[in-house]
């Protein structure tokens, strides 16, 4: 076994491909986007698409026998069916419409599962620099610097994130919005920032108290955010309840104390919309 | 008339102002925040009220006979009746929310109206070092580089900025969703950063292509902002038509193209909403 076969030589490995994946990013961000359409409200770029290659070369040359999941490119490289085997779960664009935008929350996500527990993870916004880490065990860290989730315990002075998602059939849309109108007379206010691993990373350095999501992408949007948040002290769980599970496409995410408090809130929300 | 008495004699000042106050609020931004509530949702903190002494007095100091309408203070300093007199327009920190819970769209806000006309314009977000600036009839920067809004001309494409407010009773939050309701199936997607000012300043820099709020605090949150957003290309105007008013506690933006799709837009949501 190797230097880099450890759970620190794994996020090793992984900073690097998110460094260098970044630096693209960023020389893109301001630059004309060559842009492609996946749907009406969703789109992808060269820049996601070379990040992509870049990182999967990366992490192949490393670890050639390990799998791998990714959101562009599964059908060359990797599988979507989660395994025991080492994971690496890896989304190198996540913001793409912010990227398109020019709107400063985009990110790379790389995540590690082991026997499916998601071990590592590392998510970089390379336009404001921030870098944040979790290693299953050994804390979470936002540029070297230990962070945790917050200490709130009131759901009423709560800052809580979503986002709309993609989808814009009436059913989904009315759901949305009726989950919205019944949290908003819970919390203190709501943030929409257009990234899913951010939103979680939120949660681990405090500057979110509670997060859900539903209907995002793949598990690249959660891998690594789960294991940040939870070496942060925060929870990650099933927006209706029950055990988080990547593979899902939804997640929820809350500090060490407003989880229960806040699936009451989830599950009223619900509630008044199908009454 | 001294060197300071001209537009960017004015501009000189107030980023003067605005950088001292970036300073404190930078300090303040990861330190443990002692809040002081307005309301449930509302909060105003320390570092807020010195800020706003800060600029006042640096403000007052060149421009003794200049008038001042603030958010915190305007008992002591200024008045809430907007003259033809050259006025300075405050909000010494903007987001406040947001700066209490560590989230990093926070910003000083100052505008001069000179005959009622918005006519220099300075709001920095001390955190992630933004320094917009807007003068009328001298274009509008980003740290020093010219900034235009965005070229979209399609509502489809649009990314689509706006808040939930403080305002927590049961008409006005289903006004909210049902607003957002409406929307979202003519928009690509939907941001909710938590300040006024910054969403002015994406509209300016091309990030968001439209923006609405409704019942934000007055006319501090909008005065620096539409001097930036006109400077750059784009369009400032009541969101249920009809000229920008600043006092009127109801802003909408857009681009150079989107004004009269996203006014129709706005309207169908009121009609959708009241029906």
């Amino acid at each position: 076994m190797g230097d880099n076969d450890s759970l620190a030589g794994f996020l090793a490995v992984a900073v690097e491909a998110a460094k260098s994946a970044g630096e693209i990013i960023r020389q893109g961000f301001h630059q004309k986007k060559n842009v492609e359409h996946k749907g009406q409200v969703d789109l992808v770029t060269e820049t996601d698409k070379a990040c992509e290659r870049l990182i999967f070369d990366h992490l192949k040359k490393h670890y050639p026998d390990h799998k791998f999941i990714g959101e562009e490119t599964s059908a060359e490289y990797g599988t979507a069916e989660l395994t025991d085997d080492p994971t690496w779960i890896v989304d190198p664009l996540d913001g793409t419409t912010n990227f398109v935008h020019g709107f400063p929350f985009v990110c790379v996500s790389i995540g590690l599962t082991i026997r499916k527990v998601p071990s590592v993870g590392v998510v970089y916004n390379p336009i404001i620099n921030e870098l944040f880490t979790g290693v299953h065990g050994h804390g979470a860290f936002l540029n070297g610097n230990p962070i945790k989730a917050s200490s709130q315990n009131e759901l009423v002075k709560s800052l809580l994130a979503t986002e709309v998602g993609t989808t814009r059939d009436t059913s989904t849309v009315d759901a949305t919005t009726n989950r919205i109108n019944s949290l908003l007379f819970k919390v203190r206010s709501l943030r929409m920032s257009g990234s899913c691993a951010l939103n979680l990373c939120g949660i681990a350095c405090g500057r979110l108290d509670i997060f859900y999501e539903l209907g995002f992408g793949g598990p690249w949007d959660v891998a690594a955010g789960v294991v940040i948040v939870q070496e942060a002290g925060g929870l990650v769980f099933d927006p209706f309840g029950g055990d988080a599970d990547i593979m899902s496409r939804r997640m929820a995410a809350s500090n060490g104390h407003l989880k229960e408090r806040f699936l009451v809130a989830l599950r009223e929300a619900e509630e008044t919309h199908q009454s």
